[in-house]
Protein backbone atom coordinates (compact mmCIF):
# COMPACT_ATOMS: atom_id res chain seq x y z
CA UNK A 1 0.00 0.00 0.00
CA UNK A 2 1.63 3.15 -0.65
CA UNK A 3 1.64 6.50 1.30
CA UNK A 4 2.06 9.57 -0.95
CA UNK A 5 4.04 7.34 -2.67
CA UNK A 6 6.11 5.58 0.18
CA UNK A 7 5.29 1.92 0.49
CA UNK A 8 4.10 0.71 3.75
CA UNK A 9 3.10 -2.42 5.17
CA UNK A 10 -0.49 -2.20 6.13
CA UNK A 11 -1.60 -5.03 8.85
CA UNK A 12 -5.19 -5.16 9.72
CA UNK A 13 -5.39 -7.31 13.22
CA UNK A 14 -8.73 -8.58 14.60
CA UNK A 15 -9.94 -7.91 18.02
CA UNK A 16 -11.46 -10.90 19.76
CA UNK A 17 -9.59 -14.06 20.07
CA UNK A 18 -6.53 -12.62 18.38
CA UNK A 19 -5.89 -9.62 21.00
CA UNK A 20 -8.55 -10.63 23.22
CA UNK A 21 -9.38 -13.09 24.80
CA UNK A 22 -13.33 -13.85 24.21
CA UNK A 23 -12.97 -17.69 25.02
CA UNK A 24 -11.68 -18.01 28.33
CA UNK A 25 -13.59 -15.06 29.15
CA UNK A 26 -16.50 -16.27 27.93
CA UNK A 27 -16.19 -19.99 30.01
CA UNK A 28 -15.64 -18.08 33.09
CA UNK A 29 -18.43 -15.86 32.76
CA UNK A 30 -20.54 -18.55 31.76
CA UNK A 31 -20.14 -20.68 34.41
CA UNK A 32 -20.53 -17.69 36.83
CA UNK A 33 -24.32 -17.46 35.46
CA UNK A 34 -24.65 -20.77 34.90
CA UNK A 35 -23.07 -23.14 37.62
CA UNK A 36 -25.46 -26.00 37.01
CA UNK A 37 -25.26 -26.58 33.32
CA UNK A 38 -22.56 -28.75 31.12
CA UNK A 39 -19.56 -26.68 29.88
CA UNK A 40 -17.17 -26.82 26.73
CA UNK A 41 -13.12 -26.88 28.07
CA UNK A 42 -11.17 -24.08 25.86
CA UNK A 43 -9.20 -27.81 24.79
CA UNK A 44 -12.45 -29.01 23.30
CA UNK A 45 -13.80 -26.04 21.88
CA UNK A 46 -14.41 -26.44 17.86
CA UNK A 47 -16.82 -24.33 16.04
CA UNK A 48 -15.80 -20.47 15.40
CA UNK A 49 -19.64 -19.86 16.55
CA UNK A 50 -19.46 -21.03 20.15
CA UNK A 51 -23.28 -20.97 20.37
CA UNK A 52 -22.99 -24.29 17.77
CA UNK A 53 -20.96 -26.04 19.72
CA UNK A 54 -23.31 -25.99 22.77
CA UNK A 55 -26.29 -25.99 20.91
CA UNK A 56 -25.13 -29.27 19.75
CA UNK A 57 -24.43 -30.32 23.46
CA UNK A 58 -27.57 -29.51 24.75
CA UNK A 59 -30.41 -27.93 22.84
CA UNK A 60 -31.25 -24.54 24.25
CA UNK A 61 -27.56 -24.07 25.45
CA UNK A 62 -27.02 -21.55 22.60
CA UNK A 63 -29.29 -19.12 23.77
CA UNK A 64 -27.62 -19.48 27.27
CA UNK A 65 -24.58 -18.70 25.47
CA UNK A 66 -25.70 -15.63 24.16
CA UNK A 67 -26.92 -14.26 27.16
CA UNK A 68 -23.16 -13.94 27.91
CA UNK A 69 -21.18 -12.34 25.52
CA UNK A 70 -25.07 -9.42 25.12
CA UNK A 71 -24.37 -8.86 28.25
CA UNK A 72 -23.32 -5.05 28.80
CA UNK A 73 -19.68 -5.44 29.83
CA UNK A 74 -18.61 -8.23 28.39
CA UNK A 75 -16.30 -6.89 25.69
CA UNK A 76 -15.05 -4.32 27.38
CA UNK A 77 -13.58 -6.25 30.19
CA UNK A 78 -12.56 -8.91 27.78
CA UNK A 79 -8.74 -9.27 29.33
CA UNK A 80 -6.26 -9.07 26.40
CA UNK A 81 -4.33 -12.02 25.50
CA UNK A 82 -0.42 -12.35 26.90
CA UNK A 83 1.67 -10.05 24.80
CA UNK A 84 -1.11 -8.89 22.12
CA UNK A 85 -0.89 -5.42 23.05
CA UNK A 86 2.65 -5.07 23.59
CA UNK A 87 3.40 -6.66 20.16
CA UNK A 88 1.01 -4.42 18.39
CA UNK A 89 2.19 -1.48 19.95
CA UNK A 90 5.72 -2.67 18.89
CA UNK A 91 4.51 -3.26 15.43
CA UNK A 92 3.29 0.13 14.96
CA UNK A 93 6.65 1.74 15.65
CA UNK A 94 8.46 -0.62 13.02
CA UNK A 95 9.59 1.57 10.16
CA UNK A 96 7.30 0.94 6.90
CA UNK A 97 4.71 -0.98 8.91
CA UNK A 98 1.39 0.97 9.90
CA UNK A 99 -1.27 -1.10 11.82
CA UNK A 100 -5.26 -1.17 12.10
CA UNK A 101 -7.60 -2.81 14.50
CA UNK A 102 -10.22 -4.73 12.04
CA UNK A 103 -13.23 -5.44 14.66
CA UNK A 104 -17.38 -7.15 13.24
CA UNK A 105 -19.39 -5.58 15.91
CA UNK A 106 -22.19 -8.18 17.17
CA UNK A 107 -25.65 -7.99 14.96
CA UNK A 108 -26.69 -6.74 18.46
CA UNK A 109 -24.58 -4.24 18.50
CA UNK A 110 -25.87 -2.12 21.46
CA UNK A 111 -22.85 -2.56 23.71
CA UNK A 112 -20.16 -4.71 21.81
CA UNK A 113 -19.91 -1.63 19.47
CA UNK A 114 -19.06 1.59 22.18
CA UNK A 115 -17.11 -1.24 24.18
CA UNK A 116 -14.80 -2.38 21.49
CA UNK A 117 -14.08 1.45 21.36
CA UNK A 118 -13.86 1.46 24.85
CA UNK A 119 -11.13 -1.82 24.67
CA UNK A 120 -9.08 -0.42 22.72
CA UNK A 121 -8.65 3.04 23.89
CA UNK A 122 -8.27 1.62 27.54
CA UNK A 123 -5.24 -1.31 26.44
CA UNK A 124 -3.50 0.67 23.24
CA UNK A 125 -4.32 4.36 24.40
CA UNK A 126 -6.62 7.02 23.10
CA UNK A 127 -5.01 7.58 19.89
CA UNK A 128 -6.42 4.29 19.24
CA UNK A 129 -9.78 5.31 18.53
CA UNK A 130 -8.40 6.04 14.55
CA UNK A 131 -6.95 2.91 14.41
CA UNK A 132 -9.95 1.04 14.83
CA UNK A 133 -12.22 -0.15 12.31
CA UNK A 134 -15.83 -1.81 12.16
CA UNK A 135 -16.92 -3.56 9.85
CA UNK A 136 -19.22 -6.94 9.56
CA UNK A 137 -17.79 -7.12 6.28
CA UNK A 138 -13.31 -7.31 6.34
CA UNK A 139 -12.96 -7.84 2.42
CA UNK A 140 -14.09 -4.16 2.68
CA UNK A 141 -11.12 -3.32 3.92
CA UNK A 142 -7.72 -2.69 2.54
CA UNK A 143 -4.58 -4.01 3.93
CA UNK A 144 -1.92 -6.20 3.35
CA UNK A 145 -2.35 -8.41 6.16
CA UNK A 146 -5.60 -9.64 7.91
CA UNK A 147 -4.39 -11.23 11.07
CA UNK A 148 -7.49 -13.13 12.25
CA UNK A 149 -8.54 -16.59 14.02
CA UNK A 150 -11.42 -16.96 11.87
CA UNK A 151 -10.70 -19.17 9.23
CA UNK A 152 -12.99 -18.02 6.83
CA UNK A 153 -13.66 -14.56 6.05
CA UNK A 154 -15.52 -13.72 3.32
CA UNK A 155 -17.76 -10.99 2.28
CA UNK A 156 -18.17 -8.88 -0.64
CA UNK A 157 -14.71 -8.53 -2.46
CA UNK A 158 -13.48 -11.74 -3.67
CA UNK A 159 -10.27 -11.88 -3.29
CA UNK A 160 -9.54 -8.97 -1.19
CA UNK A 161 -6.54 -6.73 -0.77
CA UNK A 162 -5.50 -8.96 2.11
CA UNK A 163 -3.63 -11.97 3.01
CA UNK A 164 -4.93 -13.88 5.58
CA UNK A 165 -2.65 -14.97 8.89
CA UNK A 166 -4.80 -17.49 10.90
CA UNK A 167 -4.16 -16.59 14.51
CA UNK A 168 -4.36 -19.82 16.23
CA UNK A 169 -7.09 -20.14 19.23
CA UNK A 170 -8.98 -23.15 20.76
CA UNK A 171 -11.88 -23.46 18.11
CA UNK A 172 -9.34 -23.37 15.03
CA UNK A 173 -6.21 -25.39 16.51
CA UNK A 174 -7.28 -29.17 14.71
CA UNK A 175 -8.53 -27.49 11.29
CA UNK A 176 -5.85 -27.79 8.77
CA UNK A 177 -4.87 -25.07 6.56
CA UNK A 178 -3.77 -25.61 3.23
CA UNK A 179 -2.82 -22.59 1.61
CA UNK A 180 -2.80 -20.23 4.87
CA UNK A 181 0.18 -19.49 7.33
CA UNK A 182 -0.48 -19.35 11.08
CA UNK A 183 0.45 -17.40 14.25
CA UNK A 184 0.07 -19.20 17.04
CA UNK A 185 0.86 -16.77 19.90
CA UNK A 186 2.20 -13.08 20.91
CA UNK A 187 4.71 -14.16 22.92
CA UNK A 188 7.46 -15.90 20.93
CA UNK A 189 8.29 -13.49 19.06
CA UNK A 190 7.42 -15.18 15.62
CA UNK A 191 5.03 -12.22 15.22
CA UNK A 192 8.00 -10.08 14.20
CA UNK A 193 9.80 -12.32 11.75
CA UNK A 194 6.42 -13.04 9.92
CA UNK A 195 6.01 -9.08 9.29
CA UNK A 196 9.63 -8.71 8.55
CA UNK A 197 9.05 -10.82 5.88
CA UNK A 198 5.94 -9.13 4.22
CA UNK A 199 7.86 -6.18 4.02
CA UNK A 200 10.43 -7.50 1.77
CA UNK A 201 7.47 -8.72 -0.32
CA UNK A 202 5.70 -5.04 -0.84
CA UNK B 1 -14.12 -4.93 -7.53
CA UNK B 2 -15.03 -8.55 -8.27
CA UNK B 3 -17.21 -10.90 -6.39
CA UNK B 4 -16.20 -14.82 -7.24
CA UNK B 5 -15.79 -13.56 -11.18
CA UNK B 6 -18.27 -11.27 -11.36
CA UNK B 7 -17.50 -7.51 -11.38
CA UNK B 8 -20.09 -5.04 -8.94
CA UNK B 9 -19.55 -1.58 -8.51
CA UNK B 10 -19.11 -0.73 -4.81
CA UNK B 11 -20.52 2.40 -3.28
CA UNK B 12 -19.40 4.05 -0.18
CA UNK B 13 -22.26 6.23 0.70
CA UNK B 14 -21.18 8.70 4.06
CA UNK B 15 -23.44 9.12 6.84
CA UNK B 16 -23.59 12.98 8.41
CA UNK B 17 -24.43 15.54 5.87
CA UNK B 18 -24.65 13.23 2.96
CA UNK B 19 -27.23 10.47 4.25
CA UNK B 20 -28.67 12.46 7.36
CA UNK B 21 -28.90 16.06 7.88
CA UNK B 22 -26.36 17.02 10.26
CA UNK B 23 -26.48 20.80 10.05
CA UNK B 24 -30.05 21.73 10.19
CA UNK B 25 -30.54 19.23 13.01
CA UNK B 26 -27.73 21.01 14.59
CA UNK B 27 -29.03 24.41 14.26
CA UNK B 28 -32.27 23.34 15.81
CA UNK B 29 -30.83 22.06 18.91
CA UNK B 30 -28.22 24.36 19.58
CA UNK B 31 -31.03 27.62 19.09
CA UNK B 32 -33.19 25.78 21.79
CA UNK B 33 -30.40 25.01 24.16
CA UNK B 34 -28.67 28.65 23.75
CA UNK B 35 -31.63 31.18 22.62
CA UNK B 36 -29.12 33.96 23.40
CA UNK B 37 -26.11 33.42 21.73
CA UNK B 38 -25.27 33.88 17.63
CA UNK B 39 -25.66 31.33 15.18
CA UNK B 40 -24.64 30.83 11.96
CA UNK B 41 -27.25 30.77 9.24
CA UNK B 42 -26.94 27.27 7.13
CA UNK B 43 -26.59 29.66 3.99
CA UNK B 44 -23.75 31.55 5.54
CA UNK B 45 -22.07 27.65 6.57
CA UNK B 46 -18.58 27.22 5.41
CA UNK B 47 -15.98 25.39 7.34
CA UNK B 48 -16.15 21.55 7.24
CA UNK B 49 -15.95 21.41 11.61
CA UNK B 50 -18.77 23.17 12.60
CA UNK B 51 -17.44 24.58 15.59
CA UNK B 52 -14.47 26.10 13.83
CA UNK B 53 -16.86 28.66 11.99
CA UNK B 54 -18.73 29.26 15.37
CA UNK B 55 -15.12 30.02 17.03
CA UNK B 56 -14.09 32.16 14.31
CA UNK B 57 -17.71 34.44 14.96
CA UNK B 58 -16.99 34.26 18.56
CA UNK B 59 -14.18 32.72 21.38
CA UNK B 60 -15.21 30.32 23.58
CA UNK B 61 -18.55 29.19 21.12
CA UNK B 62 -17.09 25.84 19.96
CA UNK B 63 -17.55 24.36 23.44
CA UNK B 64 -20.83 25.16 23.50
CA UNK B 65 -21.10 23.24 19.53
CA UNK B 66 -19.32 20.76 20.87
CA UNK B 67 -21.96 19.93 23.65
CA UNK B 68 -24.65 19.58 20.61
CA UNK B 69 -23.40 17.07 18.99
CA UNK B 70 -21.99 15.02 22.12
CA UNK B 71 -25.47 14.66 23.72
CA UNK B 72 -27.06 11.30 24.11
CA UNK B 73 -29.11 10.88 20.67
CA UNK B 74 -28.10 13.23 18.63
CA UNK B 75 -26.86 10.86 15.96
CA UNK B 76 -29.79 8.87 16.49
CA UNK B 77 -32.20 11.76 16.13
CA UNK B 78 -30.54 13.05 12.83
CA UNK B 79 -33.55 13.22 10.24
CA UNK B 80 -32.66 11.80 6.99
CA UNK B 81 -31.91 14.45 4.04
CA UNK B 82 -34.79 14.39 1.86
CA UNK B 83 -34.96 11.36 -0.80
CA UNK B 84 -31.42 9.81 0.78
CA UNK B 85 -33.25 6.61 2.23
CA UNK B 86 -35.08 5.90 -1.00
CA UNK B 87 -32.31 6.40 -3.11
CA UNK B 88 -29.67 4.31 -1.30
CA UNK B 89 -32.26 1.67 -1.06
CA UNK B 90 -33.22 1.60 -5.01
CA UNK B 91 -29.00 2.05 -5.59
CA UNK B 92 -28.68 -1.60 -3.45
CA UNK B 93 -31.48 -2.74 -5.83
CA UNK B 94 -29.65 -2.10 -9.13
CA UNK B 95 -28.19 -4.77 -10.78
CA UNK B 96 -24.49 -4.78 -10.43
CA UNK B 97 -23.74 -2.37 -7.60
CA UNK B 98 -23.16 -2.98 -3.90
CA UNK B 99 -23.73 -0.13 -1.61
CA UNK B 100 -22.08 0.55 2.20
CA UNK B 101 -22.38 2.66 4.48
CA UNK B 102 -19.09 4.74 5.95
CA UNK B 103 -19.22 6.76 8.45
CA UNK B 104 -16.69 8.21 10.72
CA UNK B 105 -17.60 8.43 14.63
CA UNK B 106 -16.50 10.88 16.76
CA UNK B 107 -13.32 10.80 18.38
CA UNK B 108 -15.82 11.09 21.74
CA UNK B 109 -17.22 8.03 20.65
CA UNK B 110 -19.48 7.43 23.47
CA UNK B 111 -22.97 7.72 21.56
CA UNK B 112 -21.90 8.14 18.03
CA UNK B 113 -20.89 4.87 18.15
CA UNK B 114 -23.68 2.98 19.19
CA UNK B 115 -26.21 5.93 17.32
CA UNK B 116 -25.14 5.40 13.76
CA UNK B 117 -26.09 1.92 13.57
CA UNK B 118 -29.65 2.63 15.21
CA UNK B 119 -29.76 5.25 12.80
CA UNK B 120 -28.98 2.66 10.18
CA UNK B 121 -31.10 0.13 11.02
CA UNK B 122 -34.20 2.34 11.57
CA UNK B 123 -33.92 4.04 8.38
CA UNK B 124 -32.85 1.53 6.26
CA UNK B 125 -33.36 -1.61 7.65
CA UNK B 126 -32.08 -4.21 10.34
CA UNK B 127 -29.68 -6.40 7.73
CA UNK B 128 -27.96 -2.67 7.13
CA UNK B 129 -25.98 -3.23 9.94
CA UNK B 130 -23.67 -5.24 8.02
CA UNK B 131 -23.45 -2.77 5.61
CA UNK B 132 -22.28 0.05 8.00
CA UNK B 133 -18.44 0.65 8.04
CA UNK B 134 -17.26 2.79 10.87
CA UNK B 135 -13.50 4.01 10.38
CA UNK B 136 -12.07 6.98 11.44
CA UNK B 137 -9.55 6.62 8.08
CA UNK B 138 -12.23 6.16 4.83
CA UNK B 139 -8.70 5.51 2.59
CA UNK B 140 -8.72 2.01 4.26
CA UNK B 141 -12.51 1.02 2.38
CA UNK B 142 -12.22 -0.60 -0.49
CA UNK B 143 -14.81 0.79 -2.99
CA UNK B 144 -15.20 2.11 -6.64
CA UNK B 145 -17.04 5.86 -5.25
CA UNK B 146 -17.31 7.20 -1.92
CA UNK B 147 -19.83 9.66 -2.12
CA UNK B 148 -19.05 12.31 0.84
CA UNK B 149 -19.57 16.12 2.07
CA UNK B 150 -16.30 16.05 3.45
CA UNK B 151 -14.15 18.08 0.62
CA UNK B 152 -10.81 16.28 1.73
CA UNK B 153 -10.61 12.66 2.51
CA UNK B 154 -7.38 11.47 3.12
CA UNK B 155 -6.33 8.59 5.47
CA UNK B 156 -2.99 5.42 5.07
CA UNK B 157 -3.76 4.79 1.71
CA UNK B 158 -3.08 7.32 -1.04
CA UNK B 159 -4.73 7.29 -3.54
CA UNK B 160 -7.65 5.54 -1.85
CA UNK B 161 -9.01 2.76 -4.21
CA UNK B 162 -12.41 4.64 -4.63
CA UNK B 163 -13.27 7.90 -6.58
CA UNK B 164 -14.86 10.44 -4.28
CA UNK B 165 -17.73 12.26 -5.36
CA UNK B 166 -18.49 15.22 -3.38
CA UNK B 167 -22.03 15.30 -1.66
CA UNK B 168 -23.13 18.92 -1.64
CA UNK B 169 -23.60 20.58 1.81
CA UNK B 170 -24.27 24.40 2.87
CA UNK B 171 -20.35 23.78 4.26
CA UNK B 172 -18.74 22.93 0.74
CA UNK B 173 -21.10 24.48 -1.71
CA UNK B 174 -18.90 27.69 -2.21
CA UNK B 175 -15.72 25.86 -2.60
CA UNK B 176 -14.64 25.24 -6.34
CA UNK B 177 -13.75 21.71 -6.98
CA UNK B 178 -11.21 21.26 -10.06
CA UNK B 179 -10.86 17.31 -10.07
CA UNK B 180 -14.15 15.89 -8.20
CA UNK B 181 -17.77 15.74 -9.53
CA UNK B 182 -20.36 16.16 -7.37
CA UNK B 183 -23.91 15.24 -6.41
CA UNK B 184 -26.16 17.67 -5.49
CA UNK B 185 -28.98 16.14 -4.12
CA UNK B 186 -30.87 12.69 -3.37
CA UNK B 187 -34.06 13.80 -5.37
CA UNK B 188 -33.70 14.82 -8.94
CA UNK B 189 -32.53 11.50 -10.08
CA UNK B 190 -28.93 12.67 -11.43
CA UNK B 191 -27.22 9.92 -8.49
CA UNK B 192 -28.94 7.49 -10.42
CA UNK B 193 -26.83 8.54 -13.77
CA UNK B 194 -24.08 9.02 -11.93
CA UNK B 195 -24.06 5.44 -10.98
CA UNK B 196 -24.63 3.51 -14.39
CA UNK B 197 -21.98 5.99 -15.73
CA UNK B 198 -19.34 4.37 -13.17
CA UNK B 199 -20.80 0.85 -14.33
CA UNK B 200 -19.58 1.47 -17.80
CA UNK B 201 -16.13 2.07 -16.71
CA UNK B 202 -15.64 -0.59 -14.29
Amino acid sequence: MTHFGIKKLLVLVDLDQTLADFEGHFLEKYKEKYPGEPYIELKDRETFYIGDQYEQMEEGLSKKVKTIYTTEGFFRDLPPLEGACKAVLEMEEMDGVEVFICSSPLFQYKYSSKEKYEWVEHHLGKNWINKLILTRDKTMVTGNILIDDKVKVTGAVHPPAWTHIVFTACHNKHIRLRDKKRLDNWTDGSWRALIEDFKKRI
